[in-house]
């Protein structure tokens, strides 16, 4: 079994309100110097081997349309 | 200023509703030897520094009770 690990994030140019929620937060809460946020989904599972990563990412995962992921080995 | 990546996760015990959800849903989309699927949120941000950052994931990012956060500087 291989430990594996996907990050998904909205893909650049689409809007990203969890990101944004949290950058109008930060003054408030007292936060300054802090920029860029994007917030997506990590997804952490166990696997008998690397096949069909790629196809449960376009599928199950992700949505490939609005979001990007990356597949990480661990 | 740095680039940082908070992964946030379900502590162990607590019930991981979406990675059941990927769980149930993969016999039917023909994928096996896939097991333990965690889901949780990746945060990335640029920052000034990283003094901040520890409580920046207490009280915005994460909710602890629940929640484990690892901060990684990429």
């Amino acid at each position: 079994m291989i430990s594996v690990r996907v990050l998904i994030r909205p893909k650049e140019g689409i809007l990203d309100a969890q990101g944004k929620a949290v950058e109008s937060a930060l003054p408030a809460l007292g936060f300054d110097g802090i920029e860029h946020v994007r917030v997506g989904r990590v997804v952490e599972l166990r696997a008998e081997d690397d096949r069909s990563l790629e196809e449960l990412c376009e599928k199950l995962l992700a949505n490939p349309l609005i979001e990007d992921y990356e597949i990480e080995i661990l």
